[in-house]
């Protein structure tokens, strides 16, 4: 059985920040999620229900927390774990060339719709 | 915040593979596995009662299934679900220096030790 790989079908450059669904079961949702310099609207915090642990996988961005003034940089390998309900933001991705994140979100209602 | 990086204290030789454990919440534990060249016992197969999602990020590997004759090699960004009581074994692992997984136990019940 061939694997399928994460950096396969990533395009270098995209109106939008692409999410994909690799797997989904009862409170489990792994997404791949490639930003191409995209970064989240101005003064827009995600506020989620559950914790998301992510790991950037390649490129970089800057991920703001609304309780830390300091900037979370974030380069190939790092991870963090955004705890439920931690306002979050990303503030910039690398503009030259795609930044994959692996995020797995823990604790997803089931009724929850696609989102970061 | 600094973030954390999967790929710090990494070792590139050791006796045995070396697990640890990134993330643990009710149904789900997130590991980062070390392996620098060890492969699963002889005849050994893992059956797990719950679902095991791998991503390599370094190094290689050859994943094995008891359903299936084809070797499952694995390369950096590879990733496969391995459902839960599909029999599987880790073949080899490359020798030439560090083998990185990430491993996501899916619906592990919340009293199992630390076992791949």
């Amino acid at each position: 059985m061939a694997p399928e790989n994460i950096f396969s079908g990533v395009a270098a450059q995209s109106e939008t920040e692409l999410v994909t669904a690799l797997l989904a079961m009862p409170g489990i949702r792994i997404e791949k999620i490639v930003s191409t310099g995209q970064a989240s609207p101005p003064g827009f915090w995600y506020d989620q229900a559950w914790a998301e642990w992510v790991l950037l996988l390649s490129g970089s961005a800057d991920l703001r927390f609304a309780d830390d003034q300091t900037p979370t940089v974030m380069k190939p390998g790092d991870y963090v774990l955004i705890a439920a309900h931690r306002r979050h933001r990303v503030e910039w991705t690398s503009p030259d060339g795609p930044t994959v994140w692996l995020a797995i979100h823990c604790g997803i209602p089931q009724t929850e719709t696609n989102q970061m």
